[in-house]
Parts: structure tokens; sequence; C-alpha cells
């Protein structure tokens, strides 16, 4: 329906398209504080995974729909009976369920992906929508690959759909081919065409491949559209979704063009966006629309001129309205536990049991010792490093000898299994001879260092480091993040992460994904 | 003119908006280096710089003139006589020359920036491209803040200027505000009501803060404009400019949509991307369209499968369109100086001088003894490390003892202007052990740290790492980057580099910019 009601539901999937990219997968902890603050940042849809696809993902989706009340919670299901169970099975405790089920419906996907004729697809269609019903009354629809399929068999499948009792349809343009005006039509098209169009939401589903994703979206709402599907950061498979935070802020500050409204609040994307960072170790870009560390820098000389005698000759949106705020120093030596355990809950740890606050205040008290200045993004660090579940291998100590005038030498000491080892090797740099210890004790030769990186946390020389690393192996890659003062620390402990977090890969069934 | 040439002008302006973007400062060297890879990729003009902003500006402006061919080299310059004639003596050398002249337009601009009358703007908009005329026949104005500008007083400029023999009307989108539909409807409205519009190329110069600015672009092109503005990455000020790779990679890909062709070579995207990206320190995230580590990774289980099956089923870009080619493997310790020269020739640094030759191949001599496998990134890592021009503090050797069980010192040697001085020093972890070294021996307290980052060359344990350090002092930004497979080494030689530009900087006159 071309609604004369003009709120657009952000359906986030980060957690689902988001985690499927590459490198990017998270622990079960890790989606659950990013769960949190997508319901902090009161998005309407939360598709937390894809319940099929493994063990992991089914009890993601489980424990999302246990814990987060708000949004609603979605799975994703291909079109057959044991997808959408498994979807319906991972929901039960929700509030609110989602099911989303999908096929492809280009010429393309149905015969070189699905090898099946359209006729197929179709019956497929209402089948499976049909048997998601039977879970929940808020189904789901998506034609993969909507963007390039025929327009008379897209308005066949929409309509049967609706028919079988979808009540969201989504039109996604998964390979980011389609263009604003082109999109649009669809949408009118879709309106103009398919009889039932009025009984259920229009959805669309972006990404960005051509840098036009959210240009495509919002086309797509000025057509008609009322939800959007994007990610937190632009995360997701190649060049990403549509990001969250440009839609809202778009929408927010032309309201003048585009008159729609969100459930959003847009002072929480700061902390979501430094989240999904954190624990998908893809870091944002200085000029990343919004959430970039200069998306709200002026300091051109003439800019800065202008700025000082008028801030809105340069600046389209307040640093505060996404949450941002430059005097984010807070703690310091003399910090007690309870306004420790407050900065927690602010920065959106309001889950963690009694242990883990004690442990992450040992660990700030030390950090507090060595550095003057202890900020927000410091706390973040050393609480992430403190959330480490089941792990296999654990750090004990290491020296390292380096410098220009080599041979560099790391001295090792790891538990495995409890089961204390030490080793002490050479390498080409720190890093090399400390990554060559933890090979001496644990051999892994056959899994490869695909990605390492360091940022300072916070400015000043005696900032943290945070070490992200990415490990690849038998066919699954994993990152692994650890901060600390001391880089080579950092690093080394990082490294361990990475292994041990693909030491519990491997041990579970193998994984299956898809995007829509 | 709404021409049936369908041909777009593509207007780089990474040299100067672009490097505008705080922290984003380029030397020389650097920028000629840029200037080389925009010519590769045959771009029509490069916005070498804004001659008056200081002598480096004019420098590098005069130096682009004199060696790039092909592409028309332009200068930026305000509405005054003095910077129109700076910007034509720059210029001088240039095959073919274009000055850039602006004002401010917008009611809010006139008001608090320039607290000038409109009536007094539109005189001088007559007066400062009459006079930039004297110097070249290819004149561009542009209307600063152009779509916040009040429709009637935006048409009696435009047609002013053309009258004044502008010959391209550039409308920017400055603080990154319009949305395609409303800046595609100033163009037709400037189509419409511009008696003289016919005689002059309308061009559009979008920023992204909004997400918008490929989009924008593409939509101001099909509504008639023919010469786009942007700059490699996105790079520039707040969230940056239209990127300059997913405009071109659009166009051609959705040709069937949006029938516009320009002059660019695709395949030289990806060199001109790494280059921009070093020299400026700008990390280019992984999901960034086009040009990101991930933009061409198929790798989730579904897409893979499809993506097996028949290559177009998510992939509408070949990744050698863009020269992207995954085998960049191709030097080792046997490589002789012959190839050497030869490669350094096909990764953009034809321009070396014979010293300069022989140094980096010492240096790839040295890294093949360290590494198996010599990339073209290496190598482009070690050639960046020797292009130092000026430098007032040397590396000579530098010693760190580092780990968790603490206390980290770090034993350095520098030559500061010729004198060698040593320090030994203590500190939280091993750069800041390294960086108080040299504190010690170069004092420097008042100049911040503000960004520490470290990323891995290619991949692999014995990777080498690259440094980005930024420092800030007396209102200014600089970057420094170093690259060895010790860590440290590296941490300390790019901090080095930007104290040696920080100090070449402050005996220069005081910077000046804008941005338009």
């Amino acid at each position: 329906m071309v609604s004369s009601d003009n709120r657009v539901i952000i359906f986030d999937t980060t957690l689902r398209d988001g985690e499927q990219s590459p490198g990017a997968s998270m622990s079960l902890d890790e989606k659950l504080r990013v769960a949190h603050a997508l319901a902090e940042l009161k998005v309407d849809v939360i598709e937390a995974g894809f319940a099929i696809a493994s063990n992991g993902d089914f009890r993601s989706v489980n424990e999302i729909a246990k814990q987060i009340k708000g949004p609603t919670i979605c799975s994703l299901a291909r079109a057959t009976k044991g997808d959408i169970e498994r979807a319906g099975e991972a929901l039960v405790p929700a509030e609110n369920k989602r099911i989303h089920t999908f096929i492809s419906t280009s010429p393309l996907h149905m015969k070189y992906k699905l090898q099946m004729e359209p006729e197929r697809v179709l019956e497929k269609v209402s089948e499976s929508v049909a048997f998601a019903r039977r879970f929940t009354d808020d189904v789901e629809w998506s034609a993969e690959d909507g963007s390039r399929t025929e327009h008379d068999f897209l308005c066949r499948c929409v309509e049967a759909a609706i028919d079988a009792g979808a009540t969201t349809i989504n039109i996604p343009d998964t390979v980011g081919y389609t263009t604003p005006g082109e999109y649009a039509a669809i949408m009118t098209m879709l309106f103009n065409r398919v009889p039932n169009i009025d009984k259920a939401i229009l959805s669309v589903h972006c990404h960005n491949d051509l840098g036009l994703a959210v240009a495509n979206s919002l086309a797509a709402v000025q057509a008609g559209a009322r939800q959007i599907e994007c990610t937190i950061n632009g995360l997701g498979e190649r060049a990403g979704n549509a990001a969250l935070e440009e839609i809202l802020m778009a929408l927010q500050t032309r309201n003048d063009v585009m008159p729609y409204s969100t459930g959003l609040d847009s002072t929480k994307i700061m902390n979501a966006s430094r989240l999904v960072s954190a624990v998908s170790g893809f870091v944002v870009q200085p000029n990343k629309a919004i959430v970039g560390a200069n998306a709200f820098a002026h300091e051109s000389g003439i800019h800065q001129d202008g700025y000082l005698k008028h801030a809105e000759t340069y600046e389209i949106m307040k640093p505060q309205s996404i949450g941002l705020n430059k005097s984010s120093l807070v703690m310091g030596k003399h910090s007690g536990r309870h306004a420790f355990k407050e900065k927690l809950k602010e920065l959106g740890f309001a889950e963690m049991g009694d242990n883990a606050i004690q442990d992450a205040f040992d660990r700030f008290k030390e950090l507090a010792d060595k550095k003057k200045e202890v900020y927000d993004d410091d706390i973040v660090a050393l609480v992430d490093d403190g959330l480490r579940d089941n792990e296999h291998i654990k750090f004990v100590s290491l020296g390292v000898i380096c410098g220009s005038k080599g041979p560099q030498v790391a001295e090792l000491e790891l538990t495995v299994n409890g089961e204390t080892k030490t080793a002490k090797t050479t390498g080409d740099g720190p890093i090399d001879a400390t990554f060559n210890a933890i090979q001496e004790i644990y051999p892994h030769t056959e899994w490869q260092l695909k990605l390492y990186q360091v940022h300072a946390v916070t400015e000043g020389t005696d900032a943290q480091a945070q070490v992200t690393v990415k490990l690849e192996g038998d066919g699954r890659t994993v990152i692994g993040n650890a901060s600390s003062t001391d880089t080579v620390v950092a690093s080394c402990m990082a490294y361990v992460t990475a292994v041990n977090k693909l030491i519990l890969k491997s041990q579970k069934t193998a994984p299956d994904a898809m995007a829509s």
C-alpha cells in the first residue's frame, strides 16, 4: 500500500547479512551485545541470524529471542520445511517473532543457482509462506535478486506470497546493481500491478557495490516502500549493505523533502557503530559518512572561519544528535567501583555478571595506574578483552627483545588446556617472533594470517593499542581482538583469541550461509 | 546545454579538496606521484591545489603544471585579484590550464561568512571571472553552497559568470545536504531559466555527509550536467567527496540506464586508490564500494555456490576491470635490478632518479632476504619509505625490550641536523618507550599524537608492518608513514617522519584553505 502513514520500519540485519561478510563472524556474547545496542537504538526488527545454518546460529537467534525485549526478532529461512521449522523453533521465546523466507526469482538465479523452472519457484513461494504462517503471523517473503527479476514474474510471485499470508514483501537488490530511478520504478510497478499489494508492507534491501545503497533505499521509500533493511556501519558482504546511520540521518536532516519518520533514537548511533566495528574487526574509515572520525571535523582554514561565525554555514547535523560527545573523559585512578558500574551501564554493558564486573574493574584500576586519562573507548576495550568464553589456550607472559640491530627474540608462556608451555623463538620483527612462539607451542601451520592491524584506542603515546588479527583455516575465517598499552602483548593476545575461536569453530558443524 | 554529447568530464580534486581534509596533507613528492597516477587514469582535469594558500601549495600546482601532460591542470582561487593572479602564475607551464574561481551565494554564507550584500556578490562574480580570463580561456566558476542558494539569485549569478566568460559552471553541494531529486531539479531549473546556459558546461561537486554524494552526482548528470568533481577513495573534508571509482564503475556497469561515457581507464583504479590511501594515511574500509578489500570477495556459503555455478549470479563487475589482480606475487631474492626497475614503472614510479632507484633496490634486496614472497604492495611500501625529502632528524638504530613482565625499555639513536644523539627511556609498552626516547632527543611536548595505526602490508606473519602516525602541533596536522618487518622500528620511523614534516611545516607561511 502507498501508505498515508509515513512511518518507515527499520529492519536491522547486522547480525545476519552483516555477520555473513568474510571475516566478520561474531561469538554468541558479541552478538548479544550488538542485539542489546540495536534494542537501545530502537530498531523495529532485528534479523538475528539464519537458524539452520549452524548450531551456533540457532543458539544465537534463540538467545536473542530470549533476552531482547522491544524489537521483533527475526530468523532467515530458505524455502524449505527444514529451514522454516528450525527458524520457528529458535524464535519460540521471542515476544514478537518474524520468519523471513526467500527464494531467487531472477532468470539468472533460477537457471544457474536453483536449477528450477519458474513455475516450480512460484509454487515454492506459496508453500513456504503458508508453512511459515504456522509458526507466526508475521511472515516476510523476499525475492532474492529481485531487482534483476522479470516484472511479470515478480508480480505473480509477490501476489502469491501475499495470498499465502506474507505481511512484508522484500525486493532485495542482492548484487548492488540497481539505480534510484530504476528501483523506485519497480516499487511503483508493484503498487500498480499487484492486486493485493495493500495487504503487505513493501520492503527494500540494498547492497552498496556501486555506492548507491542508501540512495536506492530512500528512492524506494519515496515510491511507497515502508521498510528498509540495513546494517550498522554498512557492514555486509562485498561492499556491504545500506548503512543504517546514513539512512536515519538523511531522513532526519532532510525531513523537509523526505517527510518520513522512524522509531530510532539517533543518539545511540555512535555506541552501536563503535561496538560493531570492535566485534567485527571492520574498521570505519575516517571519511565514512556520519560515523567516520572526520565526519564532524570542520578544520580547514576558511571552513573553520565560517564555522566559528555561524555553525550552520558548514554543519548540517549536530554531533550530539548521533551521540558523539567530544568530552568523553570520564574515569581516573580515583574512580570507585560504583561509578565504574554506572559507566559500564552507560556503555551498553548492562547485562554483565558481578564476577565479570569485578574482573573488568580490576583491569581498569591496573590501566588507570599506567595511563593518565581513561576514556570511554578504553573501558570498552578492556571489557571486550574480558569477555572471552571457552578458552582453550590462555596467555601467561611474554618477553620480547627487538629493534633495528636484530635478532628479534620472543619468550612466551601459554597454558594449553591448563598445561603450562613455553617457547623461545626468533623472527622478522617482534610480532613475527611472537607468532612463531605461538606456532611452536600450538602448531597450526595450515592456518593463515589474513589481516593484522593495530589502532590506538584513544589519543596520546600512552594509549592502549587495540590489535585485530584475522586467521583463516579449514575454510573458516575468525577475528581476534585484544588491547594493551604494550602492542606486542596485545598482538599476542589477539592472535591467541583468534586461535581459540578457530579451534571452537572447527569443533562445530560445517557452516552454511546465504544472502538476499 | 543539455548536450547531445554524452561525454562526462571527470574533474579530480583529490589534490585540492581531498588534501584539505584534516590529517591528509601531502608533501610535494607525494602530490606529484598522485598527479602521475591521475594522468594514468586519464582524468580530464586535475585540480592541483589552491595556489595562494601557501608557498608549498603554489609550488605543487606549479610543478604539476610543469610535469604532467595530458589532463588540464587547474588551480583554485577566491574572487580576488591576488588569488587569481597567483593561480595564473602557478599555471604558466601547463599545456592546458584552468582557473577555478568561486564565491559563496547562499543566504547563510553571504550573511555570516562573506558579510556581503547579494548585489556585491554578483558584481564580484563578473569581476573575478573576467579577470581570470586574462590568464586562460578555460575558466570555471563555482557558486559555493550552491545547493542551498536561492534559485532566482543562483540564475542571475550563473548568467553573469557565463557572460563574463566562464566556460564551466559548478554548483557545489558544499555541505553534503542535497538529495538526488532536489539536485537534479536545480540542474533542470538552470537549463530552463538561464538564457546563456548553452555556452557553458554544467558541473557538480558533491560531499558525502548523508551518504548520497555519488547518487547526487549521477542524478545531476541525468539532468544534463556534464562535469563531475570527485576524489579517489572519496577523500575529502568531513565525510569526503563523491568517490571517483564509484561514479566510474556505476556509469560503466549501468550504461544501459545511464548512457554516458568518460575518458577514464578503469584498470588504473586500484593503483590510484592504494597510492592515495598510502600518502594520505586514510585507510579504505574493507566494505568500501569498488576499492575495499572485500568488494570483490564472494565468500558466504550459498553465494560461493552460486558464484561457482555462474559468476554473474553475484558478480556485476570483473575484478580485472579495476586493475585488481589476485596474483600480484612478482619478485623474489633472485630478481635483478632491471626487472625491479620495470616493476617500479608498472607501479607508477616512472619518474624516480637513478639514486632513488638504487636505494629502493638495496632495500628490496634486504627485504627479500627476510621475506619469502615480495608483493607489489611490499615494493610500494619500501619505495614510499625512501621518498623522504629534507630530513631534519634521521633514524639510526633502535633496541627495545618489552613484554608483559615490564618495564619496557627503548634505546634509540638518531641524528639531529647531522649530530648523533642517543636516549634510553622506559614507557608503557614498546611504542610509548620509543616515542619517549624521540621526545627526549628532540623535545616537542606541545605536539600531540592524534592517531596511531598499523597494517600488515601483505598477508602472513612475516609481512611488513606499515605504521601511520598523525601528529598535531601549532594548528597543523601531519601524517608519517613507514614500514618494516619490525613494527616497533616502523613506528619509530613513522613518528620521526611526522616530526620532520611538522618541523618543515612550521617553517612555512601560515596555512590557508577553502572548500567549495
